[in-house]
């Protein structure tokens, strides 16, 4: 998979029940900040319907340089503090794009 | 939730190894005929860069109604019949958008 390749990534976080709110808000900070940038093709966090302590990333971007440039954003590492501060379990998944935009 | 909101599908599809390649044309297939439903404001399948027996669709539809359709679609019937036969595993996330499009 070359660096040029469409990558998306699936976050799955689990939020502590007390935490629901503060999440959600960080959640969005960070939404409407990272669409905003240039290689973002998309970015969304959805609550789980059947669990409301999940909560989903769907990401894509269009390039790895995109991606890193994304994770060393500030409002990217804002929402790492808030999640570690709160004690949120995340789970990442890297994935290769089966039909790049 | 109203029936009028943004929702996000996150599903984790496991492969068997000696079906990888029948699995990844039947993704690609579905994609491309979702993205062509009025309702799809994003729709992907991406291959877990840590295990590529696993596969993950990134989707996020504009609403019930929409999501219903592409349910009922000839192709979306097709990739459950294709993995169903090959006995994929697939796990469903249905999420609330926290920032609808």
């Amino acid at each position: 998979m070359s660096a040029a390749s469409q990558i998306n990534i699936v976050a799955i976080v689990t939020v502590p029940g007390d935490s629901l709110g503060e999440a959600t808000k960080a959640f969005q900070t960070c939404v409407l900040a990272s669409r905003r940038e240039p290689a973002c093709l998309f970015y969304d966090f959805g609550q789980d319907m059947g669990d409301p302590e999940r909560f989903v990333a769907s990401e894509a971007w269009r390039d790895e340089a995109g991606l890193k440039a994304h994770e060393a954003s500030p409002h990217f590492q804002a929402l790492l503090k808030t999640l570690e501060a709160m004690k949120a379990k995340v789970e990442i998944m890297r994935l290769a794009s089966l039909v790049p935009a």
